[in-house]
C-alpha cells in the first residue's frame, strides 16, 4: 500500500498543454519532471493534435507513470471554444488511458483546494503552494505548476480513497 | 493523377462514430467497408476515448486508407455538449494524422450539398444517395451513411482541386 506510485497530471489545451509528474509514497511527495508541450500554431488542427498525442506518449514512455489526472473543463466561453478545448482535451485523456494507465478527473477548484486549501486561489497562489510542496521542482509556467497541483490532488485523494477502503 | 486513392470519412460521436472508405479513381467511386465504433457508455470518459482510439487505428490497419475526411461540427448545442463532442471530435481527427494521413475537414452542409446537390437535405436523402452513388455498400446506419458521405464529398473536391493545379 506505501509502494511509490508515479502520478502525471495534465493541463490540457492545444496552444499549452501542461504535464507534470510526481511520486507519492503515503503521504509523501516527490517531484519527478515536468514540462509543457506546445504543438506548432500553424499546422491542421488534425496535425496539431496529432503532435500533441506523440508528445504525451514520448513523456509516457520516458517516465512511466502509474496513474493519470486530468483537470475537469469548466466551461464558461462559447461553444466554438468549448468545442476547440474538448478536442485537445480528448486526446490528454485518451493518451495516458490508451497506455493502460487509469485516469481521474478533477474539478478545477477541488485542484486548488488541494493544494492551496480554498477553491478560489489565484494561479500566482496554485505555483506558490507547488514549490512549497515540491522544493524540487522546476517549474517554469503556469501551466507545468498546474498539472502539477492536478497531480498533488490525485495524490491525495488516491491515499484518503485507500483509507477508506483499507478501513471499511 | 489517375491512381486509385482510399479515402475513409469518420462522422465522430462518443457513443456512436461512423466510418466509410471508398476507393476513388479520376472520377470513379467504389465502396470499400464502413461500419459503427459504439464505445461502451460505463467506462470513464477516457477509457471510452481510448476504445475509440483503438478501434479507429484497427480500421486504418486493415482498410489501410491514404487520406481522411472528417465533417466540421456544428456547434448549436450548450458549451457542455460541445465540449463532449470536442473531446470524442479530437481523437477522431487525431488518430488518421497520427497514422501520417492528411486530413480534411468539410462542413456538413457541404457534404450535403456533395452528395445531395443541396445544403439542406434530410438524414434520408443523404443514404439514399450514397447507396445509389456506392451501390455495393452495406450500409447499416446513419453514422455510417454520414462516414461514407464525408469521404464522397472529399473525393469530388481533391478531384477538383487537382484540376484546378493541373490547369494552373
Amino acid at each position: 500500500m506505501n509502494k511509490a506510485v508515479r502520478i502525471i497530471g495534465i493541463d490540457p489545451g492545444l496552444r499549452r498543454c501542461g504535464w507534470g509528474i510526481i511520486a507519492s509514497e503515503g503521504s509523501r511527495l516527490a517531484f519527478v519532471a515536468c514540462g509543457t508541450i506546445t504543438p506548432p500554431v500553424d499546422g491542421s488542427l488534425a496535425d496539431r493534435l496529432a503532435v500533441l498525442y506523440s508528445a504525451l506518449t514520448q513523456v509516457l514512455e520516458r517516465h512511466a507513470p502509474d496513474e493519470a489526472a486530468v483537470e475537469e473543463t469548466f466551461v464558461n466561453a462559447g461553444a466554438r471554444s468549448a468545442l476547440l478545448l474538448g478536442q485537445a482535451r480528448g486526446v490528454a485523456l485518451m493518451t495516458p488511458a490508451a497506455h493502460g494507465l487509469p485516469v481521474a478527473e478533477y474539478a478545477a477548484n477541488l485542484v486548488k483546494k488541494s493544494v492551496v486549501g480554498t477553491g478560489h486561489a489565484e494561479k500566482g497562489q496554485v505555483g506558490l503552494m507547488v514549490k512549497l510542496l515540491l522544493p524540487a521542482a522546476d517549474v517554469k509556467g503556469a501551466d507545468e505548476a498546474d498539472a502539477l497541483a492536478i497531480a498533488i490532488c490525485h495524490a491525495h485523494h488516491r491515499v484518503a480513497a485507500q483509507r477508506l477502503k483499507a478501513s471499511a
